[in-house]
């Protein structure tokens, strides 16, 4: 994957369920990656953003910001557990931000994962709404070598 | 909300994504309630469920049962916060039950309720797979009096 368009792609293609939510990549680079998605089809019975919806977008940035670092065609990535903080309800257009991990942090994961075909890692995630952060996210992936 | 159907109409007309995950209510008692999805619109890359289908699934399980429980028409309920382990992958339909808090628990959840205005309870499910726990999820969810 080389683009944010490939990557965007690659989601609505493997994950059926980021085309109904409507899952766009705003921006996908080393240092961070952006989701985003529109409030009509995530929203709940208060006209906020559903907590599920959330969480998924929340998730879903930080599976794609491991795709987008590791670069590794033959890695599975799943994740394993995740705590979720809803602060502020969220009352416009869903965005989730996912920062890359620490250097010294993601050049243990790339280590492990081609000494040992498997290496894990957490992640923080956070949605932003009027300018404040109104979840936070946190999430532990793992990358296997299929 | 007097059946299982009522309360998959209210969940399909007020939270769309439940239309597009293919949420059903299988059961709906004051014991426990029951959420089915299908695999096909809720798969990731790997062929088995999303991990942010499985937590919106487990979510929905949650706040339908304190609708359930509570049948309150002016409560709103929200989710606080949420913790989520994914022990093993779910390779078919997706089914979330979530028990009903203790007769203790559930009575101080409706007083606070009735005196304060609002009220706070956690609640866990789980995600069944072949006869055995694929994913636990705990979360904290909130009925504020509108």
């Amino acid at each position: 994957m080389n683009s944010a368009a490939d990557l965007e792609r690659f989601l609505h293609e493997q994950i059926p369920l980021t085309v109904a939510m409507g899952v766009q990549v705003a921006e996908c680079d080393d240092t961070r990656l952006v989701l985003t998605a529109p409030l009509a089809p995530n929203r709940n019975h208060l006209q906020t953003a559903f907590g599920g919806s959330l969480h998924a977008l929340a998730t879903l940035s930080g599976y794609s910001l491991l795709w987008w670092l590791l670069r590794e065609p033959h890695a599975h990535i799943v994740i394993r557990e995740s705590t979720i903080r809803y602060k502020n309800p969220v009352r416009g257009d869903l965005r989730a931000v996912c920062h890359s991990p620490a250097a010294q942090e993601l050049e243990r994961f790339r280590r492990d994962f081609a000494r040992k075909g498997k290496a894990r890692i957490s992640l923080d995630a956070v949605v932003e709404y009027d300018d404040e952060i109104a979840v936070r996210f946190s999430g532990v992936f793992v990358a296997i070598n299929s």
